[in-house]
């Protein structure tokens, strides 16, 4: 019976890491650093728990970063349903947010019961920005693509007309979260502005 | 002159996270669940990560599961300067071990010196399956690879003439390991010999 009970559970985890093989097909609208093609959302969830890990002492005092590590994980599995939005696109949120809302209920239903509402409510935490993690997280998953975007010198921002200041906006968690991080990327932003690279 | 210190750290850290962005060109032997293309080691790292996060119930007792994820980020960095090698390929193993070796040295070389000990260290523990985390690390990365394996049919293990008997002893960790996940897996591979998709 119980052994039964157990099978039963293990199938349902292996039903989800079928199913999120998926991410790996969701492009993003950033390029790898050698601009050789456009990044997939699984490769880059493993790039933002990576550099949050690596980053992790830049941080707030007192961060759980295995909880940060495990969001990152998890933060764009939603993706495979409701597909990847332009971080800049306002007018596409309030869909987007419907879409995703749903994609979590079907993704992370796959799951015992238990586990569902465990990554549900950690994946909620971090869109919602309500806990130091979750803010220190949203800091790295912005880093981990703004490090792309200056390494190919901003081509994906020219392309998708994204200027310096529409960027620093994007990035503000990072000033409270992980100052020094700021002021790196502050930094490189004007660089770009002053290379005549990116709009002010 | 902390800052500056500080500042001079988080430079060798964003040179790291720049440089392993190479893991997402280097390019495996097995398919995506649905054959579209060959996986990268990157978005395997992420796959493998998520899927001992999942399981971990079902390891032994007392794993430490934060460790076994951090091992599994960083498992296949070492493949951006030495390659993916075919897991069965025996005879490719001493050089490759030798590369590998070099390539850790570089690699985790260009973190500031604790963490380059550090992170060294925890790949070297999984390298030699030296601790239950890495042993049930190394249960997990097969695992990842399994699956999409079976999802296919085994397509790439016919294409590399890999037998079920071969499989099974690389996948001998999750006997010890993560016993219900071996008996899982067996049984695909009993059910892959009697439908002819792959040799006994």
């Amino acid at each position: 019976m119980l052994y039964s009970v157990n099978m039963n559970r293990l199938e349902k985890q292996i039903d989800f890491i079928i199913e999120i093989d998926g991410l790996k097909k969701i492009i993003r609208k950033n390029y790898l650093s050698d601009c050789a093609r456009l990044e997939n959302s699984a490769e880059h969830s493993w790039y933002f728990a990576i550099a949050a890990m690596i980053m992790a002492e830049h941080g707030p005092p007192g961060l759980d970063i295995n909880k940060v590590i495990m969001m990152a994980l998890i933060h764009d599995i939603v993706e495979i349903d409701a597909g990847d939005l332009l971080v800049f696109d306002e007018d596409g949120k309030p869909e987007q947010k419907e879409k995703e809302n749903q994609a979590a209920e079907r993704l992370f239903g796959i799951l015992p019961e238990d586990q569902s509402v465990l990554y549900r409510s950690l994946w909620q935490e971090f869109e919602e920005s309500i806990s130091h993690e979750a803010r220190y997280a949203k800091a790295l998953d912005r880093f981990s693509a703004f490090i792309l975007n200056y390494s190919t010198d901003g081509k994906a921002w020219r392309e998708h007309n994204v200027t310096a200041s529409m960027i620093r906006e994007k990035i503000s968690d990072m000033r409270s979260m992980v100052p020094m991080l700021w002021e790196y990327c502050s930094r490189k932003l004007d660089e770009l502005v002053e290379r005549k690279l990116l709009s002010p």
